[in-house]
């Protein structure tokens, strides 16, 4: 199979990278044409998508949010051959992946919608967790290709599945992060030493990987990220799209509270920095 | 030391069964006689707290509600020689904790509050975590014998502290099991598979401790109780009454939520029973 990656970015490079690694002919595009150069001579860049297409049999893109995916399908849609593989590994809208499913079978085209959990790290270590909506028989083709960029490849069902899914993750994190935020605060404000306090929390049934992972830094205002503010509003945002009727009062407190969050300026910042949004408004 | 544990529940009576493993002389009182006389011959059932008290060194306690732990205390502090060491297990008010340390200092005895986390499998198999609260070198005098009790022993800190970390704990594992369920009720809305969904969210980012070990139980509506809506909701309104002016969003709607699940006659369930909240809701 040969392989058009669209998207070089942090997650994106590292990805395309095990798949050449793993023999295949990979080129990739990218907006900003620097980003695809500098994977040469490995992987050849592409000037353009259209110029690059034809030569594939299956394109893989992530991007960074739903207009971008958008705008990048409605080229890739317009040049592809027959039955090139599409898949969007981006996280991105369910109902949009629906409506690129249904215009990509309109082409004969097959779209499988893929988004990751792991961040740069597991692209780089190749043990992202990778949850896939679309059709089982174009799933398993594209499956070894999966099996090189993740540890854990689930199949979620139909069209956007894979995107609900990532949705989901998400809004499980919020409530366990929110959590950990207001009990360090609670912490605080008693003045109890918040590295026994983090122990415990980590030493029983408070723990998660968000305490372990992020715990430490959330206690030492260190705010580097591992997954940035920006992208994690943009998820809940999507799953507050998605969510209908449903009342989910967790998701809709953290939406709000990223979203203050990045308006003050941490969008560039770590998920962990939901802290200060609590610290703040102790002050 | 010779020991009067009160309070033999689910908790209470293996938690006093390792000291007289230990080999510590145990004798227990119980509001209900046939609690304490169960542990018999082992460990001496008392008619009254003032019959016993005078003949021990250190005092457990471990009762139901805040009001249960003022009502024992009064007696306690009434009958106790001086130097006795009281430790207070319970879950409880960090203020009323501050109050009897206060009140038993003024009488000559020495005051530890010491709640855990781990539930009844933690209590038998003694791997329980406890949080300490008091004066350190009481703590230290206490020590060898929480060790029978549990695997992970935490000084927090002044009186009151032991309970204060408890109330952060339970804040932060409110955040987590709300989430979890959120999470769950918006994969069901989109009809993903809800094993598969478990999967990816015990696999990455969004595990837990409460997603590996309520995850499935939400799943089945499996709501068999390892811990009690009934006393998370204590634990809940606690840190609700001892956060002041902080605004602890997730915690607010997480206590409302516990509160209205127990209205509905959850009480008597396990707080994965969370999601029928939500399910309720749905309907």
């Amino acid at each position: 199979m040969r392989v058009l990656w669209i998207g070089t970015g942090v997650m994106g490079a590292p990805m395309a990278k095990h798949l050449f690694d793993a023999g295949y002919e990979v080129c990739a595009f990218n907006r900003t044409p620097e980003k695809a150069e500098a994977l040469e001579p490995d992987i050849r860049s592409c000037k353009s998508i259209a110029s690059c297409i034809k030569d594939v049999d299956i394109v893989f893109t992530i991007v960074g949010f739903p207009n971008d995916v958008k705008e990048v399908y409605d080229e890739i849609l317009e040049h592809a051959k027959p039955r090139t593989i599409l898949v969007d590994m981006t996280t991105s809208s369910p109902t949009l992946a629906k409506e690129i499913y249904k215009k990509a079978q309109a082409k004969n085209l097959d779209f499988l919608d893929a988004p990751v959990t792991g961040g740069d790290l597991g692209a780089i270590n190749g043990t992202l967790s990778i949850m896939v909506g679309g059709d089982f028989h174009i799933y398993e083709k594209v499956l070894p290709l999966f099996q090189f960029m993740g540890k854990t490849i689930t199949f979620m069902g139909k069209p956007g599945s894979g995107m609900y899914a990532k949705l989901v993750n998400q809004t499980v994190i919020a409530g366990n992060i929110m959590g950990i935020a207001e009990g360090l605060v609670l912490a605080k404000s008693k003045k109890l030493d918040l590295d026994s306090m983090l122990n415990v929390i980590t030493g029983g049934s408070a723990s998660s990987w968000q305490a372990q992972n992020n715990g430490r830094k959330m206690i030492d205002q260190d705010y580097r990220p591992g997954f940035f503010v920006k992208h994690f509003l943009k998820d809940l945002k999507l799953a507050m799209e998605e969510k209908e009727d449903l009342d989910l009062e967790v998701l809709e407190i953290a939406t709000k509270a990223y979203q203050k969050l990045s308006d003050k300026k941490f969008s560039e910042e770590g998920t962990q920095a939901i802290i200060e949004y609590y610290l703040q408004k102790m002050m």
